[in-house]
């Protein structure tokens, strides 16, 4: 009953936290080691063998985690302890693990593959989010809901097309993740200020051994190419990058939330509720939109986490300070386990969607009325009334309703009195005719369909 | 070697760690419902007999965590769950726990409660490293050193005198935590939207009684008094101030640390080194203040989540809304745990403070020619030259030797060129007593001594 | 119509510029002036004479700006050309203006006399604001209302109540305006790196007379004390107290500004709207919380302005860097101007507050019926019902309501339902007795008076 | 005298200033009335003529200000005066100005042209920053400089090579800045909510026609397409893009302009000053890297701004709230205007960059036999020295020497001591040989050419 951290007791999934276990991270400098090894060998270095090489890929995953703690306690420095537990189970290897480089050249590598991999699990999950709101997008896309600007009635538009709002915005963020994993390059093998002289010496002084050197291990290492320029890191401005498009994610789910908590008030859409679920005890009937709200709460975390990277990045001294090492490890995990959890969170309300279409109906019948002034107007003049008086009629009966509603706290009746007013020469049913929802909703439904048709080609 | 974080691995004390364990907090909500039983009781409410309040308090400690995570499972209710595992413990009081009261009852009180022992946690921390930085301001408060604004030379100082710009800014933080832990309130007994109603429902419509029992359980959880007005939780504002206090500390640390970083370089002032430190593998003699830079980095956190709290204040909507509970549940403890550490870091560098005197006074004895003209000038004028002349000549020499310095690379010569110079009569002998550091620093040595004065009252 | 920024021209008031404007500036460094000479005449300097006193205050108002510009082009120090000006209309003080300070002199206590001025202002208007908000809370303190959590219907609470939320943290934010007030202090007489070196010379190293001029200038500008510490400039730690007090107050704005967004969605509440103000050409009754939307706007920018004064104050190297000067030329008067002004609209909206209180009656009375569960089933057993049926039926009607509104999106008529139930044996005129909103709001009536009470000794 | 703001004031261009100004965002909403009147008219519209539009186009310029401001005052909506105005000079087409529309049609898409003509503004200025640097890096690419990680000596790099770091971001920067140019779309014509309901009605449900009035409107303004989804605006997720952008740069210029601050004081490198630039009276010599000081103030703030646009965003309350204008008017200004000052100082600095050459080579030749162990090792003992012998020895003088420095407060002297040392066997001479300092770069000048090559493709 130690203390354990919320996220990772539940915030979190379990592909995310195994991306940033221990284990995985030592995984990965060993491919780094991996990796500079068998560049360094075929770039000819005489030092580093085939076989010193085949043996330190036979034992990836040979790893002694107790004696790396135990060297570590010793030295006082992580890298150093992993190269000695390596080196234990690579007896030829051990003199070549890391030949030529700084602790950066796994961290920083190390750092990139995995936060391009959890980019990936991110991508994935966008997707999936992104399937599950074209499908409701179109369930919905015809069904009529009162618009809202100020959170006050505002001109109709449809559930689906709704929808759009945030799937649109989801998509941007997933064409972001899509640029970023695209583009993310590797540290590479650059030495201690990024100059990469210990490489030439040990090449001799061959620039172009050297500069294939750093190509190949970034190809090794899954990257397209590595940064030209790299101080003893690389640029944190990539770790902006990444970040920003969390943010941006969570930006997008704190907007979608926060829409869901207010339509909750007026019962027109709702999360998914279980069976067994209880709202609370005094009552139980309540249905409290508890993952909404939670989202929101996780959301403003990670958007303020971005400022953490901005910072760390301008406050980078020369070639490098070290005041980058002891954030990140702890904004990086984070950020990703709080960004993937949000995405789940949606994709299960998104999922089970309540929408009472039945309430939406009613609602928004109730507020056409002090809408539909024009078609009244125009209407009442084919029947020959006088545009003059039929506008001054509305508005009288408008004021009196708006009255009878705030004032008196009564039903709007609105329709009722326009029927009634010989002023306006329509009937009940007529007034209903013209006060058709879907008259008013202009291009809702298109709308959504163009949209769905461009993202079922984006996300193709 | 499955994830961690790395706060709870590294950045953290045993005892913050056990403040913020799942025991502590369960324990914490058992006091608050033995507090709201016994003062029930007293009130005279019949159902809570003295019997059962006896049991509680027995059963205390009597935590099954085990059952308690099992309940949870089965209700998705963490505090109906812990009701649940006391009940069994208790089989008289079983009925009566919580009687009244919601979820938030416990939770928003063991969050003050927790929080408060945190505050006097870092309160003592705080008051240890004055003591230090009063010791170190008392050894160097005579010792001479270049001032430096923009980072460049300016009028002279001591070390001890600097030390007292941190100090002075932790002791105004050392008050801010002072008045927090005196002034926080507790959340008491406020039911569901904080009307009381429940309880005036049990108390038959007695609002003395009411308000008697919102006081007496306020005290006996070790408040003065508890808010008059709560929504369901006690008013975010308070979690404003008290993470406003911590960012404060952090702040004032990395000012600090990043004055050292500054002055390592000059190499005026170091953190302390192991004996078996090692700076890097190709500089083995290398100093780095990693320690400065930790402060840094993890201070930038610490200040930076204050946007956390200030948003999730100001987003609470109505009675309130659960968007607060996830965010705060990650950056509460993270925050005591950072800040601590970062206090005790800075203890560490305080403690064993290296201050290259000799260093120290070469720079200045560098630099004082160039800012001791008027000096030079009065002495030079009583020994008969024209002022006007002097003043002339010193500018000259002044332009040659940043010319020199700068240009060429050199050393700077100043001294001796005034010196030689005949315009000025005066002998290498009598500009170095001229030049005699202690002249030039003022009143730093009487600031330093008046200050810790000063302290001393403060910290009693 | 060239470019004007927006806050000078609609966000401020005519009061907060005339604080922040360069003639008050400039007069305030004349005051800073004035009281240097005059306390440096009385500590028997014999350079500065009664005369040279008398000639600067009888001239602190004869500015000539347009000199001063002419200056500032030349010499490109806007300290400089101020001194120049204001010794061209003091022949005979002329070179004793600024004797022994550096620029920082008068900049900083001119910053700390102005915010403290600002402060003055800002405190007026909140006090005025809670008056407002006291006597909405006395008119409204008995009127019930549905409370809410996660925006959803929870325990009735009342009108006025509810606002003792706001009142009591507005409250909150004026004690911590009036502890700054009260404990401002002077930057004082310190010299260019604090140490006060110029001074002891000019007082032929009268320790004694420092002091005292430093104390005796920090009185004469209106400051119970100044500083014992400071660099150059005063630490830039006050700033952050300075602002975090205004970023407290727009949080509280915003919180009780978005609530009334919220219930004018629910009519409720609403702001006050002029005659002519009109919704949108669409819907002219439409009335938005354009006031608060605005609020909630600009309440955004001060909250996260604070970040700024964190990392300046965090930044600041050494005796000083110049990186703290134009963050806070531009940050401090926007702050102390957005404050004002979101005070300002709050203070409005308050004294024109719309309370539908039929609506909001109306909204409780449909709730109560599923809130009451409780009191519905001692009143049936009362009358011979067994309290399990009751309960059964109660849920089962409670269910079957909840479906018609959701489903069918029709009214809610529970209390018909439960009135006809022979299971439950009341008439809906004894339901209606014990459904009485009174009955729900527990203390609410009381504590709010008792809130009232307490506020009008705090604020007297 | 009165008060204006320091950024208009001081801190940014005529030309960004022309840009936001009230003359510039009223022809552009005639542009946008301009554009849409045209669309309505080519697309068949009746009511739209094409002398109308030639009126329109004609009185483009012609804006009364006055009568505008004046009927402002009387309908408290800025957007009906300003099409009143535009009205009272067309007189034919006054009716149908604006016909279909929101204001939100023309404020949204002036802020997405204005926002788009700043950032080419931005661009340019970022592309003659990096001429400029480029200009620097080839002077300097062969300069040796001591490296610097923790601010602490390590491995040489080049001056020229350095200043690739900030290149290469400041080039990552331009290509963002490059993609928004390209990418920005416009709100287009969507009506109320975004539905374009009115449009539909217009056009007689002709959902083609309406559907190409909004291509050809976004068209006419400058766009490659509009969103096709927005609500009453265009969603705010694109503003967090623009502003993300600005804040890299400011981000990118503040760790250059800190870099500066900290070589300064090494007098490495240092700002350009102009002949009567004056230090500070006390010391008239001394060189404050103001500008760079003023970057990091600026840069903080534009960078903190960002959290502005993240929050407008996520806050926008469904179909919109207006919670977004008031901030957007104070942030979007202020952060373009900061951004292009910011470059400006940069583009100073870089253009009158100093470089103390020689100084920087007597830093780099004290610190070299502390880094070139490796290679003093291999020349002794090819000398015919012992390895392990010849390693003691270096240790020894290291350790020595080293105490000399921080202790003693004396020169470097770990040259001489190894010269002298018959157990190492090399002389002055061939020491001096072996820390030759281009032996040290790596591959530092080969880098800042390949980046060059690359530079000059990227911006071509």
């Amino acid at each position: 009953m130690n203390y354990t951290d919320i996220i990772t007791e539940k915030y979190s999934s379990d592909g995310m936290r195994t991306l940033f276990s221990e284990r995985n991270i030592v995984r990965t400098y060993r491919l780094c080691w991996i990796a500079l090894a068998e560049g360094e060998n075929e770039l000819g270095l005489k030092q580093v063998t085939r076989e010193m090489v085949a043996e330190l890929k036979k034992n990836l995953d040979n790893i002694d985690f107790t004696l790396a703690k135990k060297k570590e306690a010793e030295t006082q420095h992580d890298i150093v302890a992993q190269i000695h537990a390596y080196g234990e189970v690579c007896p030829k290897a051990k003199g070549i693990i890391h030949l030529g480089e700084t602790s950066q050249f796994v961290k920083c590598n190390t750092d990139l593959i995995i936060q391009k991999q959890a980019l990936l699990l991110i991508k994935r999950k966008l997707q999936d989010l992104l399937q599950l709101l074209a499908a409701k997008i179109s369930s919905y896309k015809a069904t009529p809901t009162l618009g809202f600007t100020h959170f006050q009635s505002a001109q109709p538009t449809t559930i689906g097309r709704r929808l759009c709002i945030y799937a649109q915005d989801f998509l941007s963020d997933l064409e972001d993740i899509d640029t970023l994993i695209d583009t993310i390059k590797a540290r590479g093998v650059k030495g201690t200020t990024g100059t990469q002289a210990t490489f030439l010496t040990l090449f001799g002084g061959n620039h172009n051994k050297v500069k294939k050197l750093d190509q190949i291990v970034a190809k090794k290492l899954g990257f397209k190419e590595s940064y030209q320029i790299t101080t003893q890191t690389y640029t944190r401005k990539q770790d902006i990058k990444i970040h920003s498009a969390l943010a941006s994610i969570s930006a997008t789910a704190k907007k979608f939330a926060t829409d869901i908590r207010l339509l909750s008030n007026l019962k027109i859409m709702e999360e998914p509720f279980g069976e067994k679920q209880v709202g609370s005890s005094a009552m139980p009937y309540k249905q409290n939109p508890m993952r909404s709200e939670r989202i929101c709460s996780l959301s403003r975390k990670v958007m303020n986490n971005l400022a953490d990277f901005y910072d760390t990045y301008a406050e980078q001294w020369l070639e490098r300070s070290l005041d980058d090492s002891a954030i990140r490890r702890i904004d990086i995990p984070e950020n990703f386990m709080l960004t993937e959890y949000i995405i789940s969170l949606l994709a299960e309300i998104v999922s089970g969607l309540v929408v009472n279409e039945n309430i939406s109906a009613r609602l928004l019948e109730n507020e056409l009325p002090f809408m539909a002034s024009e078609e009244i107007i125009i209407a009442a003049v084919k029947k020959g009334s006088d545009r003059q008086v039929v506008h001054e009629a509305i508005k009288e009966h408008a004021v009196a309703v708006t009255k009878r509603i705030k004032l008196d706290g009564k039903d709007n009746d609105l329709l009722e009195r326009l029927a009634s007013d010989p002023r306006i020469r329509l009937t009940k049913k007529e007034l209903e005719r013209l006060l058709d929802p879907t008259v008013f909703i202009g291009r809702s439904i298109e709308q959504a369909e163009e949209f769905l048709k461009g993202l079922k080609k984006s996300t193709r």
